[in-house]
């Protein structure tokens, strides 16, 4: 991790884990780290006042990351995730400038398990447009490999046909096609599911690559390695706690009715109340 | 015009006509005001940084509003033209209230010409979430003729497929087809294109909707009465614009490059540059 000296004082096990997304993509990633380390705490955000991130510029997405880390930040939170592609490719380099809690981002995990999957040698990635425009994961598995030749593949339709909840759909399979044929024709061996929302149509992607292509799936690669880390500086969190506490708390920038219903339909932990906070004054 | 009195004091002819809308949508409206009174100056602002505003709260949306008619009057516009539907359907009472210059919306005239058109008095009204869930269309026809019956539909992925230049395209056509069966079902004469994003699939529309509905573009309808207004508070703009003099000027929140672009897709008129602002400090 570049930028800042970690400030280990802050830093107390019980503290909960700050996530965030520009909407409900990033409860992929939650859901995941649930999973895997189930006695932690979560605060999560989900910036549904100005989703999508993917079509925005770089500057615009890192301004509103800041707001985001220093909204969570009065959380006294012991990590932050970046559960966001498009977040970790326009924003991470200043959020890490500037931090003295340890973040955690979604490219670098998924970067480094794609590299591990391929035979190969073609990896593909598929993401928003600002993902795909910054080249991140080119840049950090050929950091790895230099003879690894990644391939990708702006898919700008895929965030809204999810939101409306078209997982299945012929329509969704046509557009997969359009988008994901030259991958194909390329012959790649491992595709990187590079925003948070595709896992959510994962089984429409796996049917049109077929099964010789491997799906890597960040968000899974990203909990693994919080756990990781956590444990090497000894901040897992060790006390169960009881039912009935307050265990996961998400906040959004608008719409937390509607928030609620699309995460319990992806955590299914029982979501009770999203509460709404003003982002746009931290 | 309900609210605070206009101030005449302020309203100057050779002040320029302030639009907004949440992105490139209102383009359309603002081609029909340059086509319809050409001698007029245009400050046009599209929220780029927080597009789309159809699937946000009426709080948010109306906060956006404020914030941007704040920034149009730094420009001493002589009057404000919504040239967005859901910033019309949620943000027009609250900026009615505050504001001293005249203001249009799109949906008042566009809710007037559907109620001209129709005969057999059932009207279908295609937009956002937002739009539909107002109401705000059936509200204002039935203020005109309690007996007409509205049928409104909201459209979610027009607006991305649009963004996505997906005019003529099968996939429009097969989701245009989902959307519209009911409306045909039940038999509407006439059909209000409630987004500003809708008048670019006219002809899909259109052709699904078959040639006894007549369709209703309320940017067309909202110059010719923002003409009609100008012209009775003696505002028009007589002194036509020499060459090169600076007549359209566009400002974005984001990604003024990708907006130009647009633009000139939209209004041909050879737009050259947009400014971007951080609206948020507005």
């Amino acid at each position: 991790m570049a930028g800042k000296q970690i400030n280990r004082s802050l830093l107390k096990k019980d503290a909960p884990i700050g996530v965030f997304d520009s909407g409900v993509g990033g409860l992929t990633v939650a859901r995941e780290i649930i999973r895997q380390i189930p006695n932690e705490k979560i605060i999560y955000f989900g910036d549904t006042a100005r989703v999508p991130y993917g079509s925005k510029s770089k500057e615009t997405v890192t301004r509103f990351s800041e707001q985001i880390v220093r909204f969570l930040r009065t959380f006294q939170v012991k990590t932050i995730v970046v559960a966001c592609n498009t977040a970790s490719a326009c924003a991470l380099d200043a959020l890490e400038r500037d931090i003295d809690i340890p973040i955690i981002d979604v490219v670098k995990p998924g970067a480094k398990a794609a590299w591990e999957a391929t035979r190969n040698g073609r990896i593909g990635v598929i993401g928003t447009e600002a993902t795909i425009g910054s080249q991140i994961y080119t840049k950090y598995i050929q950091n790895l490999n230099r003879d690894i030749t990644i391939y990708g593949k702006a898919c700008p339709l895929f965030v809204p046909l999810v939101e409306e909840g078209l997982l299945e759909d012929p329509v969704t399979d046509e557009i997969a096609r359009r988008y994901l044929t030259e991958l194909i024709d390329i012959d790649i061996d491992t595709l990187i599911l590079g925003c948070t929302h595709y896992p959510l149509i994962r089984s429409t992607l796996g049917r049109i690559m077929g099964e010789g292509v491997r799906l890597v799936n960040p968000a899974y690669e990203t909990a693994r390695e919080l756990k990781e880390m956590l444990g090497q500086l000894d901040l897992l969190d060790e006390e169960p706690l009881g039912l009935g506490s307050n265990r996961y708390q998400f906040y959004v920038s608008d719409k937390a009715e509607k928030f609620v219903h699309f995460a319990n339909s992806i955590i299914k932990y029982g979501i009770l109340s999203a509460k709404a906070v003003n982002i746009e004054e931290y």
